[in-house]
């Protein structure tokens, strides 16, 4: 409603401008009994931070995480969590030329037009800094998903046109994180990584975008139509800072494919579905399965139980040194700008954690509203709430 | 959350299944004092109905609303719309087969698996048959947008591999509707036609895209973030049955973009744009104007005033009568099925009215919660609640 | 939001006013499963229907319920429930004089205020009638409800000055549909009867209250605070026409009574609590219990296991036949007016079932929210979904 | 739905324990505009902060407020405003016999029961320390409805079996702060202390109840329904810990009152009413207006213009040195307690702001709702959007 909310029965609350005191979450939903510290949360908030490598922004933020409720020795209480990170590092003073004169394609203008005032230090609430706290909030939501047998993971698939299709979700898990451009495939990152540089020597930035997937997730979660699977994943990527298009499963190129081609057909399960590790809720062997996921994982606006997968492209960042024109409404007057600073050249890298964030904050929400996860603490079925009240307490 | 309600001020909640009694939706939230009648809403059911040419299923409905409650008078009251849509030719007599054997990329194994049950008798909930109640909310919508100076409209830019690029608004507004396609370039259109008829002459079906555009939105409308209009409109377009892309502006294509080519730069409105046909919310001489429209009418989830354009991409009917193969989880059986009965060979055409539909709605919530619609009533300004109390009453 | 939604995960949005086509309501979130009939359904709107004794409004309305979706083959299909009521009896003309003059105490002018007009035949959305949907809607919360093991019951506990205090739930259940009062103790309900003829001869009416109780309902529901149990019991009450007050527990009187007498002190469940018949959240023997009930069933906003008691009162009925004062807006003048029609001299007769609808709507959500119930289908346990997907059939 | 967030466009989102780090609340849909210090907030904490007299509580909370976000060089920015008090003076140690022994009537075993934990030192999110949230968003609210020309006052009308009823508005103004025990007639608030000394003497505590009142609010508000003025006060009042009844108007006496008595007729509004002070909404003179307030401002759900007004009850304290019984379920043996610490005798005095908070919370809500503020900022009139886009901007 107010934009700062996400989530049904697991939501997250978020405060903050980018040149405020500091940026704020509260977590609601989340069971009891889930092991938490402030270091799960700050290894996600790591991988977001400013100044990482020379393809993102120098604002020297170390964006540490301070839980205010909702955590007792250790575990979750069940109740609200409340996170605040501070800013450290906000430096108001190189935005003052553009109080009254918007940069090129930035919220400055519309913010002023909606509210008639504006946080003029930086992007107030519409620069990407809000999404810290959506990556806090979704540190947690990965972990209890995890505890539920649900895996998830991004990378950048996509710079300027530089492409990396054939990877698979072993390699986005294991070579993803180890360059600078959170590609799963190490040549094409070396590629783009040089794309990127020359940009940011001509003073310009490029746009690109990132690959998502989910394993695990089980059949028959999502309430049909307008609260669909994608359509709540919809929302939720197109939430992302400069995000312009969605996709999952075929995505845009659905449009060139004949019915006949596109439609996943049914099989059995076969015996090799059938190991140890499987959740109960996947296929078992003599379960119909499709016998591809061109789907993307939904059908009907519900999970089939396949990797739900897809992707979001981000356009290139604004801010750039290059010359642009503008006007200043005070003096009435157009003039050249160039909007030096701390910027990145390039958004998906530090977008593939956000990316992820908004991934998992969907999905556990669907898990909860499925039944699937217990609403009020992780170590119990659900139904069985009659044996334990077993308050933490002090050691001794 | 249940999936059946949109919309936050301005609020449909729908029910209904494909072979089930009725169809229906509530409005919430519509203004007093809009003249309204069955008429309005019937016209653009029409556009949506089966059996309008040969490119669309054959189904016999006549798709009839009668509205329970709401108007009186021609006039709306300000209290909830209660529309009721019968549904007269059900057949579920051929969907037998598919009781306990999914047909290929459909619903049927998702929503067996998930609620243990189904309604079997053709696509149940997931069924397209619910935009109907989409495109009668759609159209209230619409009239109070018209109202109050927002034009919209929708056409079908790509089937398969042909697609119609260069059409503005008003060829859109004066071609599309002239075509069974709905597409808004007469030559392109002629093109689709004749590819869709191959496909169904095979017993297959293809996919497509729509365009849709709003002009007339003010500037300013729109909350920071999860709620920012592209996220709401990601949502909106997400969950339009078969819809596997949403994209608003350059969209995909951005992340080819150089920042500097994609910035739009600022400048003064000129004198031309002062027309005395303006709403109040249009750019006067001297305000500042963005000199181009790549942002697709939204910077920083705020309304810029420019027209809001995106693309929705839908797949291929997944109901061929083309071979396909799948498992009977009764017999523990593979088998060919053949999905033989009345469906379109593609979507697009009547997803137009349906993609207006969840435009319309999305922007006249946005309307409502920025302020520019008073939430009461149609004739008056908010704040002069003071004086009128002139109750509708029967002529004598 | 829009005051036709009350609900969380089991909603119902509800339409119609007294003198429209038809009265209706949807219902979301009700699990797959659940065997459900008209008659269902109808037995209730019975209890609350119209005509039915001397001191219910003779208006004849047959009330009868059609289900246009979510029912196949006698089971519910775990999508939307559509329900419509159709106004038959429906007399517009007698409500002319109150076109301009607003009735006392109605919402004639309040309505027209907002909305600059209204549905000016009888009470139009604030008319009592539209708790025909609330009942509609609460008999399926019920029917729920009892295969989970809850069970609830109102009557009215006053009439005026007349008081039926000392009675059981078994005295509830068993003597309160005997008689036309719907009062649990016979002698008393008599005298309330007489009491009420009283007014009515005189062309008045009179106000009273009725007493609710649930048992059966888990311990360990509800969410802390804004949401608590009696927050929630709160506005479900107070949305009943003609509410002034809601208590639970001791209700008001509580605020005479000393912390130490107040307060339920704790003990061990006995053997005898370890009843077979006990759903698996009630106390085991050994199990922590409460030694006495005053507070009516929650702490801390959240349920005890113990029965879940309170009051709500209703004022006098508006329209009587007694001469009153008002002005007509339109001539300017004031004048001498009298309700005379199909009115009833007092409410809580036929408010009995909506205030059993309230509290079982209410309590479905919170069992549903605390995963006491499945929310995708009646016959299974969460967690258990891999195995049936049994859709229902045509019998051959 | 989570317990932690109330109100539709003007939300506050909660967190914290009474012995955790820190309390924490979030306000979404605050328009731009509003004059806004932390000295404004502290005003009304102050108000319901511990230690203020011998008949509070001694724990040593300075509940010093820090604004995190949403307000710039003095003035709201239109973004979510976070604000943080830091939990000071917590001493867990005292509660750990209470760690497997539930205190009589407090939330100790339903929070255990429920989530298999529990924030055992104190009252966790059960305590009443929560409230200081709600003073904190409330006063925002305050002071957006004193700019809208509305203002609304608490006092505490009965304690125990003492109750102050003459008193206006001009007294609970005037003398309600001016005593400890927050009561607006001096002579009653003297009995009063006295009483709730004795109990506090006698290690016990009592009961008691508070009256509010808000004058100036528009008529027309208010949606028909669930969402009646009176529902959303009924949730709100009764998710004010300790709250056992809501009233409004007559209130409970209401069902004594017969229809004739009750019924408030209608006048025309004389010359007087025409002040200049009024707001448009107020009526003038020719305009319907009631000759009482019987129906405590509201009729059919929707505000009459008339002052709003009703009664909470608020139990006893349950935290009293007095002996009681409870069980220990570690040990599974009874035995006897007693709640030695810093607890209040009595809840009414410190409740008033409270009350006071949720009343704002929810008025400025109906305010939003109606089109009464524009949601975006507080120095325009909806519509008139075009003209200014004035950011703040730092002295030179």
């Amino acid at each position: 409603m107010n934009g700062n909310r996400f989530g049904r029965l697991f939501q997250v609350t978020t405060y903050g401008e980018s040149h405020g005191e500091a940026m704020g979450v509260t977590i609601s939903g989340c069971p009891a009994g889930l092991e938490l510290t402030e270091e799960n949360v700050q290894r996600d908030l790591d991988r977001r931070k400013p100044g990482q490598s020379m393809i993102t922004t120098s604002r020297g933020e170390p964006d540490e995480v301070t839980i205010n409720s909702g955590v007792q020795d250790g575990y979750t209480t069940g109740t609200p969590i409340g996170m605040v990170i501070q800013n450290k590092d906000a430096q108001s003073g190189k935005y003052e030329p553009f109080i009254t004169a918007p940069r090129p394609s930035h919220g400055d203008f519309t913010y002023s037009a909606k509210f008639g005032t504006r946080n003029w230090g930086g992007g107030g609430r519409s620069s990407a800094r809000e999404t810290v706290n959506w990556v806090a909030g979704g540190a947690i939501a990965k972990k209890i998903l995890a505890e539920h047998g649900v895996e998830l993971k991004a990378h950048v698939n996509q710079i300027g046109d530089l492409r990396a299709d054939d990877v698979t979700f072993e390699d986005i898990k294991q070579h993803s994180e180890k360059n600078e451009v959170r590609c799963a495939d190490p040549d094409t990152a070396e590629e783009m990584r040089e794309l990127i540089d020359e940009y940011q020597k001509e003073g310009d930035s490029i746009g690109g975008s990132i690959y998502f997937e989910a394993r695990g997730v089980p059949r028959g979660l999502g309430a049909p139509r307008f609260d669909s699977v994608e359509a709540r994943l919809g929302q939720a990527m197109m939430a992302v800072p400069a995000s312009t298009a969605f996709e999952f499963g075929l995505g845009k190129e659905a449009r060139e494919w004949a019915g006949h081609d596109r439609n996943d057909e049914w099989e059995f399960a076969s015996e090799s579905n059938d190991d140890s590790d499987a959740s109960g809720d996947e296929p078992r062997a003599g379960d119909p399965k499709p016998t591809s996921n061109r789907h993307g994982g939904l059908q009907g606006g519900i999970t089939t139980g396949e990797p739900i997968y897809g992707e979001v492209t981000l356009h290139a960042p604004t801010s750039i040194p290059k010359t642009q024109t503008t006007v200043d409404w005070e003096t009435g007057e157009e003039k050249d700008v160039q909007v030096v600073g701390r910027h990145d050249p390039v958004l998906p890298p530090r977008g593939v954690p956000v990316v992820e964030a908004m991934l998992a904050l969907t999905l556990v929400d669907f898990m909860l509203l499925g039944g699937r996860i217990n609403p009020d603490r992780m170590d119990d079925q659900p139904g069985e709430y009659d044996t334990a009240y077993h308050p933490t307490r002090p050691e001794t």
